[in-house]
């Protein structure tokens, strides 16, 4: 018993309210029972494969991107992430290399054969970085940019969205609505931690969006534990729990030099630690009748 | 990179900062690099098993103890939970039958040898519910009810202590404190959610504080699905989510008639609904080589 | 336009929910329309009177607290606080002095003739406080200590009681009507801020809430600015706020020398500085049709 | 004493972080000592005069922009609000009249000579809406939306900055330096409520964020009561306690016929409550030396 007595809501309701409601009609599950299945290159997103996407946070130069691409290759991801437009609190802060970062990262894609996934921070670039991106990534603080979600919605792209730091699981999938309403039904949601008054982690994951998401709709759910802990320590276990609780993808930031890393290196693993937390993660997976 | 990008601190920096202060002394790891382990009955919390506490919100009735505490047991759990003194928001809710309760779960106790955690509210309660109780638990209300903790820290009985759902986990290591700095090492940290602005779930359960507590503490710790999340149909998942990241005990509610329960219905499973979970929960048990 | 928008309650939603439930019954203004107004010595505190209570944080010894007394009685103030039992975060800070600083305060009112207002932190201390304090605070972090609450429930004392930090209003007046479901309808509801993701102040202000409480209870509205931000030069600025916005009374940590105290210091006044601040509330007391 | 004693940073210690990071350059007050003050036709932004900004939340008729236009100007508003472009959580809901709305503000400027503030969500429409508009709005939504803050910090209008909801003063400071980076150094800084776990109010008013922003920035401070409360009876306190912490402006929702309002219903007033408004402000503008 605790304080909440008053407000709670069985899942049952929380079913029939959005029945009553049309607010989430595309995204939701009674309009799509199946899993949604998205493919990206050879590899499925939403299927029995747990999805590795794993990269810098930001594309700084041709070796770290080659040198983290292979190595990440190596250690069994599916998928590159790196952002060349990179949304920074300060403006004085590094911006991304734009342009010539998408350059970097298709060069990467053409030496390991890794599809890309890249943040897009506006309408007016998402034909550019649709030229290069596999995946395109919509961050936490565009969650409800809604004039990007609906050009991202009139392309055919997958679409990874990430929770707002500060969003409900509600406002989450008004956002995919958003993108689906446009014709655009590959897209993967990323929860990614929210904020609250906890400061030992950058932001709170709430693992229980995951099989809240899945329960509700039917598109693929990704977990990215290097934002939503920021702790290289907790990447592992976090992994751990991610996959237990159902999660489809898992996004991992690595650099081939951390502690030169122009944003996030206390997040970010070594080629090695992630290499430790592939394995890691390999019994919990195939327990949970999933594969690598 | 996301907001928070000024304010983080790696695990190490925290380190150091508990290194500095001598705020955390006795529940630290520093101080105990070993796990500590604690014996109830023939179960020891903190060691290779995943112990399992089980049983209604509140002691309602003979009835309902026993059937639970039977189901329970013969689903496997170790331990049986039920609350004699019920800590309620409103004055004119039911606030638990008091020793009659204690009674009825002692009774149930001789019946099925599960030993006994139920919640003490105020010091001068300890050594009456001492004297049924094998463990005794302080609710998420009273984390920082530093006389009960006192009071708590001066008996040989092991204490559930839980985070405060508007508790940093620097404030609860700071609690068992005051319990450790009396005497009592025989601390089970148990994190049942905190208070954030999502709505859907009855809290949000803060899966990371698991392994930090567990790389800061040596003490063992628990996790509460059914408080974190306030919905039956996550239970299952959540309790998955706990054991890969790293907890060694998981506290659930069971009613024999949730519809009936007099409080926290919603969150309680039935007796095969547990069953369902204690199934679903061994291969994740087995996976990170611990025991059921 | 926001996020919340399917949310929304009107007042009139919210005063209908508490017309169908019988949670808040005597505390509420439907039980009570006047306004209640409590007599301690000379003050009726509920009334035109803007009842100024300040002190400091906690009583360390005699000469500070006689010469804080002496201050903000010349200032103006009509009720002195300090603190002789002291909820800590920590078990190795400063506790208090116990009956010896119930002592000090007692011979503070005599030579200054200031009531005394001092916290109490548990059941079996109510009767020897009460022999001392002319009112008995409960502090945030025991707003939900329901044991405590029933037994100052029971005697004739005003009561202060404080919002807990992470407690919904709703929250705070059901705690309020477990006092005064005992027989004591002395209270004085203190919003002290809510803990939030904002961290340049302490706490965050809901300055919101007075003017709901005001409208939902009958109960007067006290507002602490020190614990709410923390920060010495807000006291003033906030200090108007709430008078501004309908409260009743404000309380305010005052130390003789706030660079040497044992806690608090930082949003601690000097006797000048709190003179300043009595000083600038006073013309909007004047505009609100309060008295000083 | 609270919880929060550990994390404690005086005024001073903020100052002093500021002064080291070169974060907050041209938005700091060390960078630009005088307040900075904004000329809308005949108005003054960040002078003696307390601004009055007021209108419907979104623009729906004709009639209803005149009627109000005509309804707040007579009551003494100095700036007509309205949205055109609306950023809605569902994509379902009433999502603005677009170019045409901005046509019928126009319209009512003329007729009423009052200058026109509207919402602009995304970069490609800044010197469209800058056509009609005297000054921009950005949404709390947008607040990081750094694309929209480079384009807006081009152009010569005054722009309106909302603070995100889930966003910290820090971050705030942040986004209005994007702004000022780029030249437009006429920044109206709009406090409106940040999220929380109380649910009595829409969102809860930092207000202590207006002092400490006056302490950091030049910039003109206003308050949203309207947004941030989500409740018309709180309007009037909220907006007293606004003025009498050091606001320069506020913004208020109203509505010709708030019950038949396309959005935001609940909290807008209608011409005669406004009117209500105006005329129990009044005095504490008197008395904190301000004009109306």
């Amino acid at each position: 018993m605790d304080n909440n007595e008053l407000h709670c809501n069985t899942m049952s309701d929380i079913e029939r309210l959005i029945q009553q409601s049309q607010a989430y009609k595309l995204v939701s599950r009674q309009f799509h029972p199946q899993d949604t299945k998205i493919q990206v290159g050879n590899v499925i997103i939403g299927g029995k494969k747990i999805v590795m996407m794993a990269g810098p946070c930001s594309v700084e130069n041709k070796i770290q991107v080659m040198e983290t691409a292979k190595a990440v290759k190596k250690s069994g991801a599916h998928i590159l992430r790196g952002g060349a437009y990179k949304p920074r609190t300060s403006v004085y802060s590094f911006q991304g290399l734009g342009e010539d970062g998408l350059k970097m990262l298709l060069e990467a894609k053409k030496q390991t054969d890794l599809p890309i996934v890249t943040e897009i921070m506006s309408p007016d670039k998402v034909s550019l970085v649709a030229q290069y991106a596999d995946i395109l990534q919509i961050g936490c603080r565009n969650m409800q940019n809604y004039d990007l979600l609906m050009e991202v919605g009139k392309i055919k792209k997958p679409v990874v969205l990430k929770r707002g730091f500060n969003s409900t699981i509600k406002e989450f999938l008004l956002s995919a609505e958003y993108i689906m309403s446009q014709g655009n039904d590959k897209i993967i949601l990323c929860e990614r931690g929210i904020r609250t008054f906890e400061t030992m982690t950058r932001n709170t994951l709430d693992i229980s969006a995951v099989p809240i998401l899945k329960k509700l709709s039917h598109l693929p759910i990704m977990v990215d534990p290097s934002h939503a802990t920021g702790k290289r320590d907790l990447i592992l276990p976090i992994s751990r729990a991610a996959i237990a609780v159902g999660a489809d993808a898992i996004m991992i930031e690595v650099h081939h030099h951390p502690e030169q890393a122009l944003c996030d290196g206390d997040q970010s693993l070594t080629p090695n630690e992630f290499d430790e937390v592939m394995k890691g993660i390999k019994p919990i997976i195939q327990c949970m009748g999933r594969e690598m």
